[in-house]
């Protein structure tokens, strides 16, 4: 029975739903709330990795009973966990399916969600396969959890014909109450079917059976009874005769509600066919219009073509539209999410420029965190400082531009709640560019104090001495970039460019190992991340920023690239350090207590690798790229994925890595799909392998076929215009725009609206 | 199957161990601490009342498979749920034990602790009851949860013959790695026996089967897997041949631990035959310690002389001696835990004191709690502001003093890092007292801001103009207190007598609503807890303390005792308020939030009832006293107890109440042991019920027999002599001490060391 999940969202809310039954589902309000809950009280928390599920995890169970026979299983797998004789689970990007066979019984179960409300809507089809009438009792059975630990009750609510369950959210500071008032504290099951019986005491549900064969399932008939107090499910009982061939269909909504109202209101807007599919219908043009840059692409790889047309835009469209639904994303997050959007919405972009440049320091850096609503806290890692998240406006900016043009943005005034002034995006991004200028030793390198990106690296220089090389490295990619738009912009950069200069020299006499640039010099000044470490002996991103920053040159990327291919290349991608760490090194810090191979610690993190990709397809390493971004797909060679059966419909924010020492683990899925992997993975697929890059010119044209494709075929929409590419080999490489050829693979005065067809012909041997 | 549970405590930990299997265990460090976990992040917080179990709640089980049948059960229910032939379930002192016989296979499980560590001691016995020998295979298995997203692994040790789960405590703030660098982050599982073969991964060890049927123990041979990062359980498998009759033992010890080294302390100390027997010599010999200032009574109600001569003593020691296991607990419990440990070891008491009051601020106030280590924090309810905490001061020193006559406690001199002065515990009582009477208003009327006793009234004076009602009778009776122990101590005590006056009359002016007072009058000059509301008419603690400060005359006392058993008496004892709240009033706050008959909402919340009880022992209400007093002991009336077979082996805070309202619910425990109530029950048993209270000239006996009671016989230790008290119907009451008649029930010079034999006689009618 596959592990598998499907994850639907929308501006509400987003529900990630395993094959077997069992769901995790969160909703705003503003904060992250649930309406179904673990039978303990969870923490409050970050969402972790590699999570697994517990019998008595939150699901959404659907029992059937045979009253000739009185045998029983549960839809669609939890559970009861009976054998079935046919299961099928799929994931759509606006529905999630299973079909199942028993004992002559098919079940059909749908889910999906409106575009604007938080509301599960499930579509269950019972149909009788046999050539007998068959006598069914059919129970959907959600757990509702704990609630609150100060009030919880449920009951069956006969006007509404739902499962109404009440609680308070708990709380000990009066201030509380009233921020609490607003709350959704209600969670109801709603049924079109009036139902025979119900139950709503989680604990009279289960019984001496278990959750597994419940007492209210064997039973003839469910009791009726009450939570009061108690944690609640909301379960419900329906008889139904079925001939020979006869489907019997029932619809249920399933959220949060603030009150009766809301929840008629609900009812009233969806539960029926034509509800049902109205949401549906409406819920395909909103995902329509998160589509993405890239379409129609055919490779001879079809996982990757549907992973590029449909389920990456996916990802960084949820990214975008929801902030991963938190209050206050890091702002490292919040502007990379952003530049995902570009190729997507970049309106959604622009506005989260704004917004972080709204809650900038009046001593130019931007916070840990961006507050999405008044009143929001700075949590979890937020509060601890890391040192980086201002170049990350840079990267954005180039992002931006290159793909919109719209220098507009530079100009656009936007006052700091800090600093009180309204200043212009332009003169916004210098502040935080001197800023980061500004924040070097006397070697010229960047300090790290309690962290850069990565976070976890948290004790090389909280003593305020250590420097980070990524950091110094960065920061000149960023200076760089800065430097260009000021050219674009008819500034004079010369500032950040020779800021840029400076850093790479630094980063070149303090750092370069004769193979790899270091990683960092500790509080006590000592060179970490270089060949005489036992661990933790070369780290990724110094060398991919290396190249973007141009502190590298042609000789050193090479004895890189080899280097990197030696200690960090495996069959599941290329890791982020290597040897993992295996026990603490005070002088670096939490990094190292990270499990072997988990999150950062020697993991193939995605996201790093993105940047390694990006790199390589810019220094003339195209075929490594193209092979190292395919890896980043869950495909056969993760092994994790396909033994759960998991299609690729993210990309996780990491596989577990140290293969050299934990190979039997290695390759394992975080199935996390918040990262901002998805946004940089977007930009190397449109800019890197299909190499159509905007400038304040034009599109340039340039694809990088992998060696062992032949072709390929892909719409790129830009600006408006449309353009058609056709890829193949030839002895005579080329692009032909509209039968015309084009010089440097450079389109320019691109017409909105316009369609053009584009073939690119490249070298046999590319 | 029971759902009884019994707890195990010693200085280190406790754990609270169901029927079933299910175990919830936590050991100081010094922040409260699990060893094994649920399955998913558990939120830090104070123990929950009327917690519920689930599947995959921690637990200790035993699973035995008959190898020739493939039958499979698991000891002690859970998880298997298996119906078994013969189950007991025995709760002791220092013990826990079962005794199951299942398809000819007896198991047998006792679980104790030793003194000083936080170690599980398991004995397994395992007997073949059929006529035919058995191959058996026994697996221990016990989940250990989610020890850290950080990181988790574990194994088999072979050095140790221990599985060893290891974890760091996850963080994120720098400064927090130094705090957790010396925590106990590893679990292990320690075996006598060599086993056959393990299992660590939690995952693999169910598989598809479940935790109710799990891979591992269905398979013939257990796989050896590790946990790296996934969820650990700490399983085993022993393979036996069992001749008819033959029995095999196994011994286990189950834990924490810092590293190996203590994990082979332990098991060097303990695990062996003799080191569980030494162990459980030494606890019996620390329970003793502990074992009251009463014993040996004998009543015709055995249960209740069962509760009074072992488990209710031993739930005042458990709390004296580990505050609860917390680390900050609120100043009213820390107080009143100590004027229980008056009874059992007045030491321990002392110190309490002169803790508390190291920390009173510099207004004479004490703190919301008392920070027991340096460097804890306030929490929960502790960092929301109550105006009581300053008058248990009295009543502290009313008990210590009553039980020892140790007035030199009064010259201690006491720094408070506040202050940063030596002050006299007289001088610093003072000034508490002093505080207390400055916080009127000018109807001489106590403030309430956000709380008194109980916690959850946080809104009548937020805004700093509501007052309370009992606040101010409660503090008139501290001061009487603390009057009369000035005269005792030779002092003048004239102004805190005249404090405790003007405060009665203000509240008979006040608050005296005809047939009982009022609970107080809100910030917006509304009177509530009177006849007018239609829910929270009645109060039951102003009642109570109106008749300890003398606020109320013998026919106000009347007619309050009339009312509470017309409002507020049910079968389970006697309401805090009724009728209960069903919905907020914001004027009210928080508590009309709770559930009804839950916690402070209407139900019997002991603590209160015993301050009532306490009264009316005083007031000459004995029968009716002794009645309720009854009914606070788990028995026949107290239905979910008795159901659930549940030993009365403590006094829960709280039986749900609103009987008038929630008939359904009525009576059920919280199964909270964490309460007040003890120490005052404990006290109202030694002054009231059995009237052998003590005072500065000696002990005086007055015992308040029951209607139905025809005699009594108990041992009373009082300034370490002994008093063998039998009490009995007669025409004369006399109360005679060795052979001579004494004036007053009153024993004065008493001798420590002497045993003196007593004989009361009681009225007939009495």
């Amino acid at each position: 029975m596959p592990h598998a999940a499907g994850f639907l969202w929308n501006r509400r809310m987003m529900v990630n739903m395993t094959a077997r039954g069992y769901a995790t589902a969160q909703f705003m309000q503003p904060e992250p709330s649930k309406y179904a809950h673990a039978q303990i009280q969870e923490a409050q928390h970050f969402m972790l990795p590699e999570q697994g599920t517990y019998a008595s995890h939150p699901g959404r169970f659907f029992f059937v009973k045979d009253r000739d026979t009185g045998c029983i299983f549960s839809a669609p797998h939890e559970p009861a966990r009976v054998p079935v004789d046919n299961f099928t689970f799929n994931v759509y990007p606006s529905l999630i399916c299973w079909n199942i066979e028993c004992r002559g019984i098919k079940i059909e179960l749908q889910l999906s969600l409106p575009v604007d409300d938080a509301c599960e809507l499930w579509e269950v089809r019972l149909t009788n396969l046999d050539k007998a009438r068959k006598f069914l009792s059919f129970y959907p059975a959600f757990p509702l959890g704990l609630l609150s630990w100060m009030n919880q009750s449920a009951t069956f609510d006969k006007s509404l014909n739902s499962v109404v369950a009440d609680s308070i959210t708990a709380y000990q500071k009066t201030k509380d109450y009233f921020k609490n008032k607003s709350l959704k504290d209600k969670v109801f099951l709603a049924s079109e079917l009036v139902p025979e019986a119900y139950e709503t005491c989680q604990s009279v549900f289960e019984g001496e059976g278990g959750l597994h064969k419940p007492d209210a399932v064997t039973a003839e008939r469910m009791s009726g009874s009450d939570a009061s107090y108690e944690n609640p499910i909301a379960a419900m009982q329906f008889n139904h005769e079925l001939n020979p061939g006869e489907t019997k269909t029932h619809r249920f909504l399933f959220g949060p509600a603030f009150d009766k109202a809301e929840i008629q209101r609900l009812k009233d807007k969806y539960l029926s066919a034509s509800g049902f599919d109205n949401a549906q219908r409406a819920f395909k043009q909103y995902l329509a219009a998160g589509r993405g840059a890239i379409s129609n692409m055919v490779s001879p790889d079809p996982q990757f073509d549907a992973f590029v047309n449909t389920w990456l835009p996916r990802q960084v469209y949820f990214h975008g539209e929801t902030h991963r639904l938190s209050t206050d994303p890091q702002t490292r997050n919040f502007l990379q999410d952003a530049i995902g959007c570009v190729y997507i919405k970049p309106e959604i972009s622009r506005k989260t420029l704004l917004k972080a440049l709204s809650q900038q320091h009046a001593n130019g850096a931007l916070p840990d965190g961006i507050k999405l609503y008044e009143g929001a806290q700075l949590k979890y890692i937020n509060t601890v400082p890391h040192v980086d998240h201002s170049l990350w406006l840079a990267l954005f900016l180039d992002a931006y531009l290159n793909e919109t043009a719209d220098y507009t943005i530079l100009a656009e005034l936007v006052e700091s709640k800090e600093d009180g002034k309204q200043l212009s995006v332009r003169e916004r991004t210098d502040a935080a560019m001197r800023y980061l200028m500004d924040a070097v030793d006397q070697r010229g390198l960047h300090y790290i104090l309690e962290g850069d990106w990565n976070d976890p690296m948290n004790m090389v220089g909280w003593k305020g001495k250590g420097v980070s090389g990524w950091m110094s490295l960065a920061t000149a990619f960023a200076l760089r970039l800065w430097a260009k738009i000021c050219k674009d912009d008819n500034r004079d950069g010369t500032i950040f460019e020779e800021g840029a200069a400076a850093l790479n020299a630094a980063v070149n006499q303090h750092l370069w190992d004769g193979d790899w640039f270091g990683r960092g010099i500790t509080d006590d000044g000592v060179a970490f991340g270089v060949r005489t470490d036992d661990e933790g002996k070369i780290y990724l991103n110094p060398q991919s920023f290396a190249i973007l920053s141009g502190a590298a040159s042609k000789e050193q990327t090479e004895k890189m690239v080899r280097s990197v291919e030696e200690h960090l290349e495996g069959p599941f991608g290329v890791e982020m350090l290597g040897p993992a760490y295996t026990h603490m090194r005070e002088d670096i810090g939490r990094l190292t207590q990270k499990y072997p191979g988990v999150a950062e610690n020697g993991s193939v993190y995605n996201h790093a690798a993105t940047f390694y990709i990006y790199a390589l397809y810019g220094a003339g390493y195209a075929d490594k790229a193209s092979e190292l971004l395919r890896k980043m797909l869950p495909g056969p060679d993760v092994k994790d994925y396909l033994a759960r059966g998991q299609l690729p419909i993210f990309v996780p924010n990491y596989y577990r890595g140290a293969y050299r020492t934990h190979p039997k683990a290695a390759g394992r899925s975080s199935h996390l799909f918040n990262t901002g992997t998805a946004a940089w993975m977007y930009r190397v697929v449109v800019e890197g392998l299909l190499g159509t890059t905007g400038s304040s010119e034009g599109l340039r044209i340039d694809p990088k076929l992998p060696a062992h494709w032949p072709s390929l075929r892909f719409t790129r929409t830009f600006r408006g215009a449309t353009f058609n590419v056709e890829v193949t080999r030839g002895t005579r490489p080329r692009v032909v725009c509209d039968g015309k050829q084009v010089e440097g693979g450079l389109i320019t005065d691109i017409q909105s609206g316009k369609i053009y067809s584009v073939e690119v012909i490249v070298a046999e041997t590319q």
